[in-house]
């Protein structure tokens, strides 16, 4: 079934310019089959293929799309073992982890199909015609959103599934009515394949126009770069690095015609542990948060401001006895675990102190965890605001929860902060607030921030650089509208507008009609 | 009470960087008083200002958000006398139309009062606690959207008051929750300074915190530019030239913390004119839409598509007719009268054909009316599909409405795209209405795009170049989504919560529960 190819359209197209082969990071082994690099012809080919497909996806409706949704969900669901497997294979990540998250990608498509059958994704708005009106009638105007236009999607590290192929990205971009071309990321182009074949299935099952979906495989960023200039493609989403995405965002702008880019970029997630809860069980569940699965999530826990004082100093041992307990697991890749090491020796080398670190994993690629210690003085040096992908994290130690908003004001923009308070701290709490809301996407409290609930509430952003645009989600339902415009109608006859605007309303959407929602009962 | 001062807070501050007086441009002569410039001193203050503001601000309710733009529309509505003598004089503006832009300034803060009280601007979405799903219960989560933050807008020369101090920019930013601070157009620092004064009047009526709006003068570009890359300023609002919007566009991207610049720049609005439209009713109705208002509309009709054959032969008569009728009329700046010059020998030395040209007007920037004509083949010379704002217009010649959508294909974004066609025609139409909706923010039929509706459907942006980002619009209530970004709240106590998702709701925000519209009767 693996054959090395990519998929055009419909079609399995062989890269032409050299193969290479996925690597297993608890060995650093290659594993077969190899697989054929793309060049610019594959990259046109998949791009033209989708503005092709454009006009006719677009077309279809909520429904038809909820659909082909579910579909490419049941297929995947499908093939599940065969995914599985070959992701544990290609990432190490543990076989229940990958489960969870094959779990999460097919109900992310579902969670697109309810929005697309719930009627409010096409943001209809109606002002009828006031012929009456004086000193001017006013004619009938109606709003909808349409989609942009076919987007590049790239596949994440972190998550082979759930951020890859037919991840959230492509599910909000499929569900908007976008075509997707996926840059398929190289250390997982196995598992790539496989949800390739699932997506292929479902397109020809649902009769969904060739070219609503293709998958590039490209050597180095050649193939990411040359998808993202293309002048087809009208929108880029994409999980990964800081450098990665600010690339990404420079080569759309430069465009003739710049287009958005939606970059998950970093985030150190800040936690603020109030003195009641500095304690031995929250120290734990920290590392814990902390070393799920080897910290390899953009809401891992990278700063923890815990207080001075006895308690303090119990929650730091606590936590230096929890990460001693702890050992390293596999990286995902070579380069991932290479980054982390050099993170680890650069936050070391700014004279951090060692709180506690783990014993290192088997294999090459399976590095200590461990947490370093400072005072919140040296929160000026940049160093120890930045971010290392992995189990590494930093407890500030801070003197008055008074100087909690001001900490934080330091920070840059984050994906998260977590407040961890008892019930006679909420003034505190209260201070702190305000400034969280303008540095973050979601604020937790007596939680943690890894493991992210795929919902409608949920936001998965933040200001910049947690993301290149902080007005939109990368998870959760809101995340439709980053591939979403308004185009309003102005005295249309009824039967030349499109469906969603038409009077009879055929299907059925939720509509704001002179600015109130039709049907509400308040 | 026109000191020729700035406004920063409540404070009239006079600018220390030489003066300048407004210009009549039916004369070209000055007008007292004399005005100063500020420096980047002032735009600090302001910036600084606002940034304090902010807290307080946003953290008002919907309710008492839609009193103060209440009272603002008040203040300017019991000034308007004096505000529309000032604009007249500084932009020769008609009368009439300076009334009626008053009235719809007023207008637009209204419609955002009764967006705030109506409940649907928070964007409330409530996923509630399931402690029991299996296998891991969720969380409560809840999201809002907040104000990103002050807001930058500049005042537009063509609408003194619609699209300057308390225009749309302003009024939909206030709505969100963000402090303002406007760089005054330097055509009508008069026409300014008193709708400033009524806004500050509201300010201290309504106890708003000072900051909240703020008005500064300076001399060409070097205010504007430190204005956008003030590090308290959190994003900008621009109607004017394509090249005064990219290099706005280019300061924000460069900043350490990028920030989004929402620009109306540029559009020729095509205007399809299918056969049994090509009338001489539609001709007159043609050029009293390019003639209004000296064709210093956005949205002016700068390309008409009219077929060939006898009837589009007595069309283009018609047109000739029509414009030959009309004479100039006195242009906003003698700087626009001169680019409008400039665009039009360009036009004519690209060798087009003249169809009709009008008579000269009074005084030195009154400029003849004049329509071009050529064939659809020319389409593919820039020049005639450039811009050239004020009353001019080429009429394109095709030979059959199965080529409309290859014409419209060829044209850049747009803000709107009109089809004047017949019953009979709808097959036509239904041709071209896809290639539209990629191409432009708002379709008409059998209408004209000069006299932008302010209302909840409105659409008043469109695909790049006609803005600077396709998802938002500036004119209507879903403004305010360009000053919004949504944040969510993970398992919050009830009284740590916002107003907004509060679980008694005291704010009676519309809210998305687990995905459908609480109260929503279908």
């Amino acid at each position: 079934m693996l054959t090395g190819d990519m998929l055009i359209g419909t079609t399995w197209v062989r890269g032409g310019d050299g193969g290479f082969r996925a690597i297993d990071p608890a060995r650093g082994h290659e594993i077969d089959p190899e697989f054929g690099h793309g060049t610019d012809a594959e990259v046109d080919a998949a791009a033209s293929l989708a503005a092709d497909a454009f006009d006719e996806y677009r077309a279809t409706s909520p429904v038809e799309r909820a659909e082909f949704l579910d579909a490419i969900a049941a297929r995947i669901d499908a093939a599940s073992d065969a995914i599985v497997a070959r992701a544990h294979l290609e990432s190490r990540l543990p076989v229940a982890r990958l489960e969870g998250e094959r779990a999460r990608t097919t109900g992310q498509l579902r969670l697109f199909a309810s929005l697309l059958r719930g009627g409010t994704a096409s943001g209809v708005r109606v002002d009828p015609a006031q012929p009456h009106r004086s000193p001017q009638p006013r004619l009938d105007i109606r709003q909808r959103l349409v989609p942009v236009g076919p987007v590049a999607v790239f596949g994440s590290s972190n998550f082979p599934l759930a951020f890859s192929n037919a991840g959230g990205d492509t599910a909000a971009a499929l569900a908007a009515g976008c075509p997707v071309v996926v840059k398929v990321h190289g250390a997982h182009p196995g598992t790539a394949m496989l949800v390739s074949v699932a997506v292929r299935d479902a397109v020809i099952e649902c009769g969904m126009p060739e070219g609503v979906y293709s998958a590039l495989i490209g050597r180095g960023t050649a193939v990411g770069a040359a998808l993202v200039a293309h002048p087809a493609i009208t929108a880029v989403g994409f999980t990964g690095s800081r450098s990665g995405g600010l690339a990404l965002v420079d080569i759309a702008r430069r465009r003739p015609v710049p287009i958005p880019v939606f970059a998950e970029m970093s985030s150190i997630n800040p936690v603020f542990v109030l003195p009641s809860r500095a304690t031995a069980e929250v120290a734990r569940e920290y590392v814990a948060s902390l070393t799920l699965g080897a910290g390899q999530f953009c809401t891992n826990p990278g700063i923890v401001f815990a207080p001075r004082g006895d308690a303090g100093d119990a929650f730091v041992a606590a936590v230096g006895e929890a990460v001693a307990a702890t050992s390293g697991q596999t990286m995902l890749t070579p380069a991932i675990c290479d980054a982390f090491r050099s993170g680890v020796d650069a936050l070391e080398g700014a004279g951090v102190d060692v709180i506690g670190r783990g014993a290192p994993g088997d294999g090459p690629n399976a590095p200590r965890p461990v947490v370093f210690g400072a005072d919140a003085a040296r929160l000026d040096d940049e160093v120890l605001r930045s971010e290392i992908f992995g189990a590494a994290s930093l407890v500030v130690r801070y003197d008055d929860t008074a100087d909690l908003a001001a900490h934080a004001e330091r920070l840059e923009g984050q994906l998260t902060a977590t407040i961890q308070a008892g019930d006679d701290e909420h003034d505190a709490v209260r201070s702190l607030l305000p400034v969280l809301e303008r540095k973050v996407g979601r604020i937790l409290y007596n939680g943690w921030p890894t493991g992210v609930e795929v919902g409608h509430a949920m936001v998965h952003g933040g200001p910049y650089p947690a993301t290149s645009d902080a007005r939109f989600t990368s998870v959760g339902s809101l995340a439709i509208a980053r591939f979403q415009r308004p185009v309003a109608y102005q005295n249309l006859p009824d039967d030349l507008l499109p469906p969603p605007v038409k009077d009879a309303n055929p299907w059925q959407q939720v509509r704001l009609v002179d600015g109130a929602i039709e049907g509400l009962v308040r």
